[in-house]
């Protein structure tokens, strides 16, 4: 965005600067909330399906005006309204981005009758493996009934961690007579521990693949097509003539590399749909098997929500530009490297791994869209497990480690479950753990208790120093009522909008992602070496782990 | 270890300070291997089931001088040899460190008597399920067999974390008759959906809590007793008398309680084997139901072998000392807060969870040994995904974000599928993914070429930019011959050792965690006002948070 200055050399960034040597670096929580009795108030915001509590964060209203100023001295809302608007905003490959198309209602929005047109299709589909699910007949005898019971999704990247996230977080929403299964390591042992156990008459695979030429993606799906081929690989298939183009569907552009394969049954998208931005298109199909048509018409709906809010609410009230902003305050301001994100909901277990595609792969970038070379750091790094587990494993490091690691905390008030006293538990946990970070504890509150496992050899006083919190960690809560298919598609179109916002104030183009072409490269080139032991040229590290490997 | 300077007050940390000025800092891999071509060589070495390459970090013969010297000079070896003989290291609890003792032979080692009479109890139990796993009769009716088909193991952190891992990671091990179930989140939704489809008369529950208070983990036990007592909660028992004590076992030391629960089968362990060490103790109970007696002595021997490599061999070639020194090289003079992780084997897709927990939880400390307010940096982020999968996802920044993050690979030469031609694609991927970060791509090299996907408006000097990779981005490979029960033993008593050392180096006490005691406070603090309402003394934001979460 060449109109705008570069986000370190606007007014607001050096006013950024001056506010945090003043009041950023020493900012402690608890006076923040001792000073000012309406921090609480000031700082949260009801959006659409979410509350959010910002005033646990590192801020105050002065640290926000300036991080507003500094939104929009780098055009923030200009660049959001490009990309709403169909600008082609992802310049390094000419392109347009336009996700939130997909979830624009039926006669709005750009390019609304080829997005409803497949959308249509696919739901339809959808609905109709619903309809005869787990119908195999009333013996439960094999070739009795026309249904499917497992769906394997076949896919990576973009084409695996949005539909896994999503059908497993909406469990609660999905068709009881279905099991869902994920492929996408072109490492055998995914495919084979999967396919094991499944009957090839009652199983449905969706081939997910723009180019339909994904390396990792075309190895399963070839693997899965030999298992079908030899009828599961041990006689199951009892005389029944099974038909590929029923057992096989893809989600790709390539009609034609599809039909070579065997597929009659293709969904497709547009180039203006990025890989990790694509759940919404034809690659939710799982999802819209889980949970239906009209389930899949309301994630739609609940991002759309959010793309409502993003577009037309002022900066102070915008959730995910509040979010984006303080990322970067964190980020560039204090020096922080990453961001835990702790869902309090067993069935957002694969958030933190989909968000890491979302924020890294966005926004992991050294050079701005021009491709000149940032001198300030870009993407933390996003990382995290759900609810209590983690208390058990790292919390450790966040309440007492050396490094200050903001955290995401994510309650969903309501659960889909009649275990009351456990969820009481884990909102418990949910609060005690924020609450916890901010406060810390003293060493002389610490001196006063005697921790029951405690040495009795050591003294008291040097007890109390391992059982000193810091506190002043910062951390954010995001609320949801219950987490179901309209809150869920608003939770996610949130954390989309967040990483443009950081994105945009970073100056990156947040829609290519050139660092994973070398990889590939370097791949193509070794395969044959692999084969023939040939390690000319390669450097003495390479060469001796091929020699190593080779088998 | 007050013998001992601490880390930043010895001789050889202001050598390493003045190594890294001068070398460190602009240290180039491409020129290393240029330089030296001996660099691989020096750089390797083989341990018990494990062959390592250190080559492709950023460091050479004299780096690892200094840091062999920064060991010595903080005692490294006299505190390892301190854990061994069962000094109580862990001086805040007052406790010996004796894992290692659990994977002795019989008849050597600390406490042979009491280890060999659990492990020998545990085994013979584990193989009797074995024995009849599967066995639902002849007819495959309800009660006709004797035999379980699904275990459900009910622990959280170290008593969910190892065995989950490891019985993932050796499923091709595995029993076939059985398939093993892991509940540890206090979200109801966890329990809920492993219960879902169990049949009562068919599934064993272990519930792993030390002190059988564990609120998570007897929650869940309590919800798995309901439903067992339910019948499976739709009549499924079918008049079939259900017995408590042989559908529950304990893995805990409070027999009072486990009894009282309806437990008679109970198998115990020792205050000297930590939480996140614990795998090899009763803890490991489902590891041993999965591959059997035979196997899990050899998890035992695999991890005995990686003793006695860290007992007795030489720092300079000594791998799980040189890998806690780099450790510390990159923490505290490169300056990098995170290492990625990135097992090339799906079964190993948990490694990185149960690997936060033992590095973050060990060593995410603040304070030394006796108490004192550290001035460096201790324990980094660490993270990362199985394969292939974090190459479509967060790889993107590995390679061309800001900040330097050393990622460590793990290839297997040997799979346990026959899909040749995919494991052929997995290991290429694993040796380019860390040559290209380690070579890059020159802003030439790039403008040589031109992209399919390239804009073709934009110049190619900009494009070429963008498709720049700065390369010298540091990696480890370790390399497994066969994921076996043995091997498997070896790497994570590696990594055990590995923490031990740089926490060594560190001054921490890396055996307790006392930062998790504040959160569970405040818990049990919050839990009744949850129920009441009651926001009283509270900070405004966990007040209104509260309030906001109350049904």
């Amino acid at each position: 965005m060449s109109d705008y200055l570069r986000c370190d050399q606007t007014p607001a960034w050096a006013a950024l600067r001056g506010h945090f040597e003043a009041h950023g670096r020493d900012f402690d929580l608890r006076e923040a909330f001792a000073r000012d009795a309406g921090r609480f108030a000031a700082l949260t915001v009801q959006v659409p399906e979410i509350f959010a509590d910002l005033s646990k964060n590192r801020i105050d209203a002065a640290t926000l005006r300036f991080l507003i100023d500094l939104a929009r001295e780098c055009g923030l809302e200009a660049q959001r309204d490009a990309m709403f608007g169909g600008a082609p905003i992802n310049s390094t490959e000419g392109r347009a981005v336009l996700h939130t198309a997909l979830r624009a209602p039926p006669g709005s929005g750009l390019f609304s009758a080829e997005v409803q047109a497949v959308l249509d299709a696919m739901l339809a589909y959808a609905d109709s493996v619903r309809e005869v699910a787990g119908d195999v007949g009333g013996d439960g005898g094999v070739g009795a009934g026309s249904g499917f019971t497992d769906i394997v999704n076949i896919g990576i990247g973009g084409s695996d961690l949005g539909p896994r996230m999503v059908v497993q977080a909406l469990d609660a929403h999905a068709h009881r007579g279905l099991n869902f299964h994920f492929v996408s390591n072109v490492d055998g042992h995914d495919i084979s521990q999967v396919l094991r156990g499944l009957d090839p008459q009652r199983t449905l695979f969706i081939v997910a693949s723009k180019t339909f030429t994904t390396q990792e993606t075309m190895a399963n799906a070839l693997a899965a097509r030999d298992w079908f081929d030899a009828g599961g690989g041990g006689g199951v298939a009892l005389g029944v003539a099974l038909d590929r183009g029923k057992h096989f569907v893809g989600v790709t552009t390539n009609l034609e590399a599809a039909a070579a394969f065997g597929i009659r049954t293709t969904f497709g998208f547009w180039d203006w749909v990025g890989g990790r931005y694509s759940l919404w298109s034809a690659i939710g199909l799982p999802i819209a098997i889980a949970i239906g048509g009209t389930g899949f018409r309301q994630l739609l709906a609940g991002a759309h929500a959010m793309d409502r809010h993003f577009a037309k609410t002022p900066l102070a009230q915008n959730l995910p530009a509040l979010l984006g902003l303080i990322d970067v305050w964190y980020r560039n301001f204090h020096g922080f490297g990453s961001r835990s994100v702790a869902p309090y909901h067993e069935g957002l277990r694969r958030l933190p791994a989909y968000l890491q595609q979302l924020e890294m792969e966005s926004n992991g970038k050294r050079v701005d869209a021009s491709g000149q070379t940032l001198p300030y750091a870009t993407s933390p790094v996003v990382w995290g497990e759900p609810g209590t587990n983690g208390q058990h494993a790292y919390f450790q490091m966040l309440h007492q480690g050396t490094d200050v690691i903001p955290v995401e905390f994510i309650a969903v008030k309501k659960p889909a479950h009649g275990l009351a006293d456990q969820h009481q538990k884990l909102l418990a946990n949910c609060l005690a753990q924020s609450q916890a970070l901010m406060l810390g504890k003293t060493a002389d509150a610490a001196a006063a208790e005697r921790a029951p496992t405690a040495s009795t050899s050591m003294p008291n006083d040097a007890l109390a120093r391992h059982r000193t919190f810091p506190g002043n960690r910062p951390s954010t809560t995001l609320v949801l009522d219950e987490l179901t298919p309209r809150s869920l598609g608003a939770l996610i179109a949130m954390y989309e909008h967040r990483v443009f916002s950081s994105g945009a104030i970073w100056g990156i183009n947040s829609f290519d992602q050139w660092g994973v072409e070398l990889g590939k490269a370097l791949c193509n080139a070794l395969l044959p070496r692999l084969v023939s032991g040939d390690v000319q040229g390669l450097d003495a590290s390479t060469a001796g782990l091929l020699q190593r490997l080779r088998s």
